[in-house]
């Protein structure tokens, strides 16, 4: 009998909340071999699997950035795999790469897809995870939103929603780093306390605090200058009734409306105009050019003490994936989450 | 006995919509003289006094880029006044100047606010009148939101709300002369007949049409590269639903929002991420610096007929100013809508 691989298909787009054992499908299929490979592909197992709140997007039935994840088909997921064969120039086998193999632990890719990486030289105190935190595409969105739309000043209000997540908590740190007063707002006080105590932000708060909106006026007297959101919702409102003249939005995300089939647009959205607000959206990829250079400030920021980081594995791989993808939304993780799927230095967790 | 100088001052904080006989109070005064005048003030008449829907928000008690009119003030307005007497370097006696003379037959105005303009020469086929259109605040308006913000390229798609108003006429006519292909909506169908037949756009939409909704996506076939929005509310929802990719949304104005105790937000606001669109709020008050060499540019277009205008006057002086603003707000002006308190030409009209 063939060696089985485990991998979780999508079974029935969810209208709001992801449903455990409806969503999707756990199916074991016969693991790939050498001998199926074509020229330009490459035989990869999952090590660590990314999990992202821009995953409930690809669930939709929408044109977007990147095509919907179709039913029956293996859900989209970034991760970090180890080639175990290639028929590709771009990785041989024995290296690591980073490459979005999806919730599968092991999968046949093709190079040409342009998300095969192999991973480069890590520094002194880098880990294999952050090739899905600091140093990957997490990083890199938190750098790009920061450094080329936010783009704080020296001494200006920088507001991060979901700072303690894995992008906000990196954002954060480029606009502490930039020279501004950051704000976080997360989801439990344990968050803040590690906001506060470990990252160096200047003021963290709960927004499930009954005080909060009055705890965040009163840290904004000077009101905010860039507000980099990950949440939307009530926050994004709050933000456009305290936004400075000239600020800068920059929307990452919106957490908060990706599970409801009633998104709330902002209220006070006419701020935009009475304070001349630049609201602007993006999507990391579009940047792939600049990846190069980001990776090298992000990895510079690590090695010097500049950008701390904070992760949550969850063992149990794919097993373990449709709880943690549940668990995102319900803002359980600090810093990155992922999936061990395969331990590089010891043995399968499965 | 003195002459008296009519003037109509707020009243009442309207909640909602301006009621008539109440949130604005006709006054009489005295008129005032050139004895009256300190270094520095002007005495002028008001021959055209401009309604603009910005001015429903300087009613609102909230510090904004202009300070709220007072209870008791007379209400703001930008006029074409003509100077009786002058302590000031800006005009003399005889000279046309445009000013935020306010809601007032004849006022004293101080140099210093820096509001006060001496007419400049006027293009061949130009008008008194085109000081408050074209060739005032409202021209400059559109030229800065759409060649700074809106930024369209030859062969672009571009949609313009309230493009039958003063300032989305003009907006409409700036991407037309920028190559791109234009969409007006406005709310009659005489406005959208006016937008095909004589101010040349490819296609124009009443946006009351049972059918627009699917009117509007027709138009659209390739999505929208710039929205040029005076109107917010459900066209700007539909808009979002149409971005295109790097998409940027000129957030001139939100007249459908104005009048409303509960704002709507854009519901597909989200769409800012997976479209990567830029919203941005601009005031025209901030180009200041540029202002001469947009009026160059908009009399040359105004010379060569590249633009065209309609206004539509209201004769009757400041009795008529509280229905005309109300009709501001019903949409039944096309084109630039004013008062007229005297005609320079003749007799006043009071």
């Amino acid at each position: 009998m063939s060696r089985q691989s485990v991998q979780m298909e999508l079974a029935e787009r969810p209208e709001t909340n992801i449903i455990p054992g409806q969503t999707f499908r756990l199916v074991s299929v016969p693991v790939p071999t050498e001998a199926d490979l074509q020229d330009g592909q490459l035989l990869v197992e999952s090590l660590y699997i990314s999990l992202d709140p821009a995953m409930r997007g690809w669930l939709v039935d929408r044109p977007s950035y990147l095509p919907p994840v179709q039913i029956g088909e293996v859900m989209r997921a970034g991760a970090i795999a180890r080639v175990l064969a290639s028929k590709s120039s771009v990785a041989a086998p024995g290296d690591i790469v980073s490459a979005l193999v999806g919730f599968a632990e092991v999968r046949i890719l093709h190079e040409s897809a342009g998300t095969v990486q192999k991973a480069f030289p890590l520094p002194p105190n880098g880990k294999v995870t952050d090739l899905l935190g600091v140093l990957g595409l997490t990083g890199m969105t938190a750098y790009f939103g920061m450094t080329k739309i936010g783009e704080p000043n020296k001494g200006e209000t920088v507001v991060v929603t979901a700072a303690a997540g894995a992008t906000g908590s990196v954002a954060a740190q480029i606009a502490k780093i930039k020279g501004a007063r950051v704000i976080g707002t997360a989801g439990t006080d344990e968050k803040v306390r590690w906001l506060r105590e470990e990252m160096g932000l200047d003021v963290a708060l709960n927004y499930k605090d009954p005080d909060f909106q009055k705890k965040f006026k009163e840290a904004t007297p000077d009101l905010i200058d860039v507000f980099f959101d990950n949440v939307g919702g009530e926050q994004l409102d709050m933000a456009l009734a305290r936004a400075n003249k000239f600020s800068r939005f920059v929307i990452c995300g919106g957490i908060s409306q990706y599970n409801t089939a009633e998104p709330q647009g902002p209220k006070n959205f006419l701020n935009v105009i009475t304070q001349r607000i630049k609201v602007q959206g993006f999507i990391v990829l579009d940047y792939a050019t600049e990846f190069g250079a980001a990776l090298q400030q992000l990895s510079q920021w690590l090695a010097e003490g500049k950008i701390r980081r904070k992760e949550t594995i969850v063992k149990g791989g794919l097993k373990a994936a449709e709880g943690a993808m549940i668990s995102l939304f319900e803002g359980h993780n600090t810093g990155k989450l992922m999936i061990e799927v395969k331990n590089p230095e010891g043995e399968s967790k499965l």
